[in-house]
């Protein structure tokens, strides 16, 4: 499988083409060191053989800033060194932290935007940039990534949402991208040219005032002349659109953006893949060769095999699905793609976060900080003789299946359905015995079955199938018989 | 060319594959009648060919709402009737009206949601688009279409963000159906069977709170289920992210859905082309051969072409190039493209919309309130030699082009670009003599010309080509440099 071959990015070996994003886990303390729930957050994704591991945002400066991590002084660097020797001792996942620099936001809703930065401003950013990359080598990182994406200080330069006016500012293409060249020589000048280092950015900003692809492709082929040693594509979560909650620091992810940043399950999977196809392309036109990362809903297996096999991408960025089964790779890589907690993209880890709480998944263990230990001879639960008793009932609500518990330790149930005479697929993940379907349309018929899983997923074989065919309205029954067809 | 081929549409016999979809032209008076000037400017699309006209949404019920047509009333009947006559006398174009249904909006920013409505509301309007039909069929249209799309009221209840908890409810799909499909079943009672009925629909919502994709599909089936005779795809202009201007009632198209909808000049051309793929793919696979017509950014006629070609549409809307150039059409089947006036995205006919103000294009000469005659004979502007005299200078907001006025009677000119090595398009049409470009990358490098275009687009050959590489930045240079490439 094209997953689990190597790419070596800049002497960086990493051992296959999977990468966990960066996401926040806000476990740190307020005073941005690493705990133990942090590290061992990461060391969890080590064990499960990811390939690239990419340490939530460290601010590079000193804004207190809640439960972030920091890198914006020496005191930080013992603490994120044990974290490193933890995780290479694990296995051979490679890792980096994400390097931040962000800018002042309120309760009032009010945020300060680039074109209040001084000039001197812009100078300590370009110098903490630096001067953190250094601080990330010592600490035994194997590259660092710039956080050039979402609402944050460097994505809001290359933004043509950029208001400023001076050489750093909106006015131009060139001018809003003077400031990450200015970053990337500082980087180099504390790391050298032989550290890897990866810049994040949108490929979309999904705001009115923001640039689309046309843009993004010119952006990533100036990140590569630069000497990006890889790209990761994301979109939209952007402070522009986003829903003030009164009393509420802005949130960057609560708008339109932010939506399409993390993309819920109304949305198809692999949706934005399109892009990084069409950046990669671009930039590998130009003559560049930097390996092109994207995220956007390709936690299936078969998704993100097929991304790479068809050349869209180097290497499949999976934030949502590794926290639900940092086990992901492992368990791929045994063939063991049953057996993999699938991420039904409900956004509960988005809305933690939104409301500044730890972020887990809703299919671990009821209270658990971390994605359970693997155990790979536990037995499934399961229903004698596979038997599940499932009901149907038609409600205001839609559809409503009911089932029996299984036996052993259920932690969840996936929901199949099949559409028509399409594949099976989990429709979603539930912790009672019960699920409710708003979005049949008469005509159709519908194939469900559950599975029960344990806390690593393993799961029973399905269980028994029931079909539904909701009935088509008067009006289309009608139509139907006028024109002969049904 | 396929795009020529016609398209028998429930025995309505469309004479080429392109349609004009509805616009808003803010012409008619206060009172909803048609004017000369409304008349004119359908008239003016029959005359360049157009397959099939659909004339802006007009009122079925009795709603005040300023300068918009109306068909809630029998008074109506004979100022459409008069203007369809005009049109069937002129070509063998096809014409429907849009018939809407919109709910209140006020100055405040209020607006009503389909959770207000009651019942006997609903009732009305069910009844209202039946009796509006028949005032169609009466007036002499070829056709209807139905306005489920945008922020209005049918697409209201469709809409994922229908916050309604009753049978015509967000609660499921299917009570979000619901209305269109009583729409659907009144509408035939008036009109028949062998009366062409389209819908216009959302191919996605673009909005938080909204459906993609995954529903459209499923919506798109039932429209073909309920009858429709096409299926016109449009994506937001939505209400939920509507930017209010304080003392101006909240305009659908003002957020980042409305930027969607009509998208300008910094998106890719054909951007929403692959929901209409899906959607057309998805029916099609049901059994159903229901037309798939959709708009967004497809007025150039080799993409438009290549659409049809492919199979991805049935037909093509074109809203802003027709607006541009009614002849569109009959130049396309004259092999006159490069007479065409090729519409730049600019969307100052947006702006006007969103200013209440008439709706003209910006490349029309100045002051005209519709497309000027087309003068196949007249001689295009020319410089002396093909010699504009263009200049280039460097400056903070990027680099600026001057020439020299052309001879003859220039209305506009188009400016050419090419990036590296690619083909010359058009990037921008100006009333100057001048031109920035803001959106350069250092390192690429690009050639320019101009051409002046007369009232109807009849263009000089192109002028000379200047050539401009602007620099790449210190740090590229030195990343190129180390790395050794450059």
């Amino acid at each position: 499988m094209k997953l689990l071959e190597p790419l070596v990015i800049n002497g960086m070996r990493v051992p296959n083409r999977v990468m966990v994003p960066a996401m926040v886990t806000r476990l740190s303390g307020e005073d941005g060191f690493v705990t133990q729930a942090i590290s061992d957050r990461y060391v969890r994704y080590a064990q499960g053989e990811v390939g690239l591991i990419v340490v939530e945002a460290m601010a590079i400066h000193g804004s207190n800033a809640g439960p972030l991590l920091r890198i914006g002084e020496d005191k930080f660097i013992p603490g994120l060194k044990e974290m490193n020797a933890r995780i290479h001792g694990t296995s051979d996942s490679k890792v980096v932290p994400q390097l931040i620099h962000f800018m002042k936001i309120s309760k009032s809703g009010w945020r300060q935007t680039v074109d209040m930065l001084s000039i001197e401003e812009i100078e300590r950013i370009v110098e903490q940039f630096g001067q953190a990359a250094a601080r990330a080598r010592e600490a035994g990182f194997d590259g660092i990534e710039l956080h050039n994406a979402h609402g944050y200080t460097l994505a809001s330069f290359v933004s043509s949402a950029n208001k400023r006016t001076d050489e750093y500012g909106g006015t131009t293409l060139e001018n809003r991208l003077r400031l990450i060249g200015r970053v990337m020589e500082s980087v180099r000048r504390y790391v050298g040219d032989d550290f890897p280092v990866g810049i994040r950015y949108l490929a979309d900003e999904f705001v009115r005032e923001g640039y689309t692809i046309e843009d993004a492709r010119l952006i990533g082929l100036r990140m590569a002349q630069l000497g990006a040693d890889y790209l990761s594509l994301s979109v939209g979560g952007k402070f522009e659109d986003a829903v003030h909650t009164p009393g509420h620091v802005l949130h960057a992810y609560s708008g339109y953006s932010g939506d399409r940043c993390m993309p819920g399950a109304k949305y198809p999977p692999a949706l934005h893949l399109a892009y990084a196809e069409q950046i990669r392309a671009f930039v590998r036109g130009k003559g560049y060769d930097v390996p092109i990362i994207a995220a956007g809903k390709l936690s299936d297996p078969r998704v993100a095999e097929e991304a790479l096999v068809s050349g869209k991408l180097d290497m499949v960025a999976i934030a949502r699905g590794l926290l639900a089964d940092p086990d992901w790779v492992r368990k791929v890589r045994l063939g063991a793609l049953d057996r993999i907690v699938e991420c039904d993209y409900c956004n509960v880890c988005k809305q933690l976060d939104g409301a500044h709480m730890p972020v887990t998944c809703f299919l671990w263990p009821k209270g658990a900080m971390q994605a359970p230990a693997a155990d790979d001879a536990a037995a499934a639960p399961n229903w004698p003789e596979g038997n599940a008793g499932i009901t149907v009932k038609e409600g205001p609500n839609g559809l409503t299946l009911k089932w029996k518990k299984a036996q052993g330790s259920p932690t969840y149930y996936d929901v199949y359905r099949a559409d028509d005479e399409g594949e099976m697929r989990v429709v979603d993940g539930v912790k009672t015995t019960m699920f409710t379907d708003s979005g049949l349309l008469g005509g159709m018929s519908y194939r469900y079955y559950v599975r029960a899983c344990d806390a690593t997923g393993h799961a029973s074989a399905p269980s028994e199938v029931v079909h539904y065919t909701p009935p088509l309205p008067s009006a289309a029954v009608a139509r139907a018989e006028t024109i002969g067809v049904a």
